[in-house]
């Protein structure tokens, strides 16, 4: 069957499906903020989750209905109703109208096995669980979309009692059929049979719903789209129960570049790397590096042969161009690629770069450094921002740092942990010598920083913390691992992130906070303090002279390059 | 075309294309090691590696040609003769021949493109090359892998051409052809009508050679083998340039468990996780948790629905039984699971509950309260099962924390910033008082609790991290979040799992690691020291006492809950 130009529907069950992979778990927050990452991206549907199944997903509907969605239709996914219980007395179903989405997603047996064994039904009322209960939540005026789990199954052990179950959908009013290889063993040649079968049974548009568990999700997806269906079911970087979903990120990629189908609107597919990487970020797990498309490494060359033919023409050993999908090449060892994709990102901050300036290699470099040392300045805008300036001599540390001091402690099995910070800084030869206490040595560190700080800056007030990551880096040194932590503040009205990687978490999240700090001073168009009232005057040994802080590196990460004094503002 | 019951030779390149792979790197030993491994799972040819390319493969043709194989043919890899010189003069097909292997495969370009941009030579010079280099291999007597270089992208671009360099390899006498899609580019529907064509016009055996790059490694080697491919080329977890080649793990697997063909010796499948986890070590990578058969999740359930139905049925929920790939059935405890999960977990540890228990109900009790508090017990099952020993009074502490200390200390703003813990413990009475440095607080917490124990309990001394998480669980509490610490620890025997939350980082390490070193000593089967001899006695006020330690939780998270007093063994 033609498919080009034909338009598909994107259904992301990332934050449902993508949920019961091992190791995957999203606050409500999380939920929302994928949510709408994935509007912008252009999906055209967005499972938001199991009302009947959890607290956390009934929360995310409530919270949901207040926001504005920009093309993306929510769904809430359930099951049929109970056996023996009328669909408008079932409270499952009744919770699925009450989460107030447009659209409502049922999934129910296809299966003989399943409908005997796991529902223990006779035949005959699983057909009429199915029927009712669409037609009772159509009655509510939602769309539906019918899941037929195990479909595939189904249709291997009885294809007419599975045939009829997607019938008993379509008679009662069902907007789409989904078929559904939920448990990934599905072959591609007996699934296209399968779906030829249906086809010429139903008449309701198809979508397919697959799983990786032959190693086949993304191939049988694609075949389902080849044999007509519309609609397909995945989700962000694959997650999900066992081997996981079908990988939304490789479906997208491949119908919109390789089939010539519309999954998204014009231009959006570029933005697929930043999604698979976002959407990695919140849920704290590593963004896998081999991944089609959007992986580290989808377009890194190490073999000689093959980096030499690239650098001549990429098409030799590349199938698309990495910038389709807003990814990058990297050629392994020597590298020679990245430098666009810095001035590009500086650009995209208001910092004009071009490659003719020797300030942009000396930034490059430096970049390439930090991110092989486990920097990553995707969500720490902030800490490249102060990066760039830093390296074009743009900017002059606010305070001096003279010593910290994190004690935790533990005075007995039962007794709680205290941790307490000691800090002193210093801003143009006056001392600050402070404490605090918190819970535990991040927190306690940043209490004592910004008690020191404020003396100086009482803009440093307004900053909150509004969230911390952790990521360990090489995670087989275990706790002498590298880790990189990234850091969200805001004053109220602005919200930045920055970054700090050190084998100790209490350096890390010191430079995180630094920088934080510094951002905030930096936008708010504070001056450095150089010249000192007397009354400020604390330290003995300074007392006497007022001089201006010894320059220093903002970040002390590495020493800055040498660079021509061009354009230096200080 | 049916291919029930056929034999298909599986062609292993893990220590050649794998090596092409980011991050994967084998030592001459290593790949000694793997080849030995392969061997005895029965792969028909592995691919050693390039002699041409580099020492290292070399040495390792050198060093196997002194070892028996039990099976498989040994294959040296390498490029065409060079334009313009003549194959016998060669001094790269010259090595492949001093390799001393029974198999050289020898690839050639296909694309015109490739001929043109690459190899900067004529189409008819690459013809000869192709043509002359397989003659003059085959007139020394070896076998000759021929692969087709690019051959699908070559076949889109120049049919007649790409057909004309097979023919070459054909009439040179190539034992068997193999269609490589080097780029992995192609989609199944295009690369099956190219194996037509080619079926077509040559007459030796075909093989076929996928990658990943547009998530079809393996679909596109499984259709290769029903359009009659009887040669696979892959490697063990997919290593390989970029995405990766195609899994021979996925893929032997679908061939012999799903296809019908026989891909391995009789009964070798169930080796297939094993050989996988292997291969990762020896790469010192993780193990791909997701991967399909093989993965640790591959057979995991966490959705409530799924642990209830595949209870009663694990074919609901299962699409082969997981022994037959050596893997297992897991399930995850987590909060999207109900009582069934926790009952079927600490049944596999032969602690038989039933729902009709109240040892049942006071441990589902604290899970939940424990989860509600952002334990996760998936990856932690050691943790799960002191939970449940010592809910059943089935657990005594091995030791008693006096107290510790860590000092994490920055003397400057260019200073680095050191770490010290110090530790106090008691075992009956006994105190032992130490310190240690460490690369951050956790490492050196870590450090100074072993070496506290070692003299107690000399075991803990082979207990090894091996992995390190940190997740932060309220972020939007910054930080003074919660934070879940993951442990992982190996006694170069097992590996087992430990958590610990807190909103100290500090606790909740220490929790971990607690609990991994109380399992050790548990399935060590280590005594708790309850009597002491005068000569550890150190501590002047605990001399004149010798009594047993206070009793106290082994988890001081929550006070257990009172509970009937039944099988304590104590």
């Amino acid at each position: 069957m033609a498919v080009k130009n034909r338009s598909i529907e994107i259904y992301d069950t990332t934050l449902r499906d993508g949920c019961q992979g091992e190791g995957v778990s999203f606050s409500v927050e999380d939920k929302l903020r994928i949510a709408h990452r994935l509007d912008q991206l252009g999906v055209a549907y967005i499972e938001g989750g199991w009302p009947g199944s959890n607290p956390r997903d009934v929360e995310f509907f409530a919270r949901s209905r207040g926001e504005r969605w920009e093309r993306a239709r929510l769904a809430a996914f359930g099951s049929t109703r109970r056996p023996r219980v009328s669909a408008a007395a079932d409270t499952n179903l009744r919770a699925l109208i009450d989460a107030g989405t447009p659209v409502v997603t049922l999934f129910g047996k296809s299966w003989d096995l399943h409908a005997r064994r796991a529902l223990e039904v006779s035949l005959l009322e699983n057909l009429a669980m199915i029927g009712e209960s669409v037609a009772w939540l159509k009655s509510q005026g939602v769309e539906v979309v019918y899941d037929a789990e195990h479909f595939f199954d189904g249709f291997l052990a009885n294809p007419e009692y599975a045939l009829a179950s997607v019938r008993a959908a379509e008679q009662a009013g069902a907007d789409r059929i989904v078929l559904c290889d939920t448990n990934g063993g599905t072959l591609t040649r007996p699934l296209v049979e399968s779906i030829r079968a249906v086809r010429a049974a139903v008449r309701t548009p198809l979508g397919i719903h697959t799983h990786d568990d032959s190693g086949l999700g993304v191939a049988n997806a694609l075949a389902a789209v080849e044999e007509g269906c519309v609609h397909v079911q995945g989700t962000i970087n694959g997650y999900g129960e066992r081997c996981g979903n079908a990988n939304l990120c490789t479906i997208i990629a491949d119908l919109e570049l390789k089939m010539g189908t519309r999954a998204l609107p014009r231009g959006r597919v570029a933005e697929l790397t930043e999604v698979s990487r976002y959407v990695s970020e919140m849920a704290n797990l590593h963004h896998p590096d081999r991944a089609p498309f959007v992986g580290r490494s989808a377009f890194a060359h190490k073999g000689g042969i093959h980096v030499s033919a690239v650098l001549k023409h990429p098409r030799t050993y590349e199938h698309v161009e990495p910038e389709t999908v807003g990814n990058e090449r990297r050629v392994l060892v020597s590298d020679l690629s990245g430098q666009s994709n810095v001035i590009a990102k500086a650009r995209r901050w208001g910092l004009p770069l071009d490659k003719n300036r020797p300030e942009t290699r000396a930034i490059l470099e430096r970049v390439k450094e930090l991110e092989h040392d486990g920097y990553q300045f995707e969500g720490a805008e902030a800490s490249f921002e102060i990066l760039v300036k830093d390296t074009l001599h743009q900017l002059e540390p606010f305070f001096k740092l003279e010593g910290f001091r994190v004690i935790v402690e533990k005075t007995g099995a039962d007794e709680a942990t205290r941790a307490e910070a000691t800090i002193k800084v210093s801003v143009a030869g006056a001392f600050e010598h402070t404490a605090a206490e918190g819970h535990g040595p991040v927190n306690a560190l940043d209490n004592a920083l910004r008690k020191a700080l404020e003396k100086f800056y009482p803009g440093v007030g307004d900053v909150r913390l509004t969230d911390y990551k952790v990521r360990v880096l090489n995670e087989k040194q275990a706790t002498a691992a590298r880790v990189r932590v990234l850091v969200e503040s805001s004053d109220g009205r602005r919200t930045w992130g920055t970054v700090g990687v050190s084998d100790n978490i209490i350096e890390a999240s010191w430079e995180a906070l630094v920088d934080s700090l510094t951002y905030k001073l930096l936008k708010d168009g504070v001056q450095v303090q150089k010249l000192l009232r007397p009354a400020v005057l604390k330290h003995p040994a300074a007392s006497n002279e007022v001089a201006p802080p010894k320059r220093r590196p903002a970040r002390n990460r590495r020493a800055r390059p040498s660079l021509p004094a061009t354009r230096r503002t200080d």
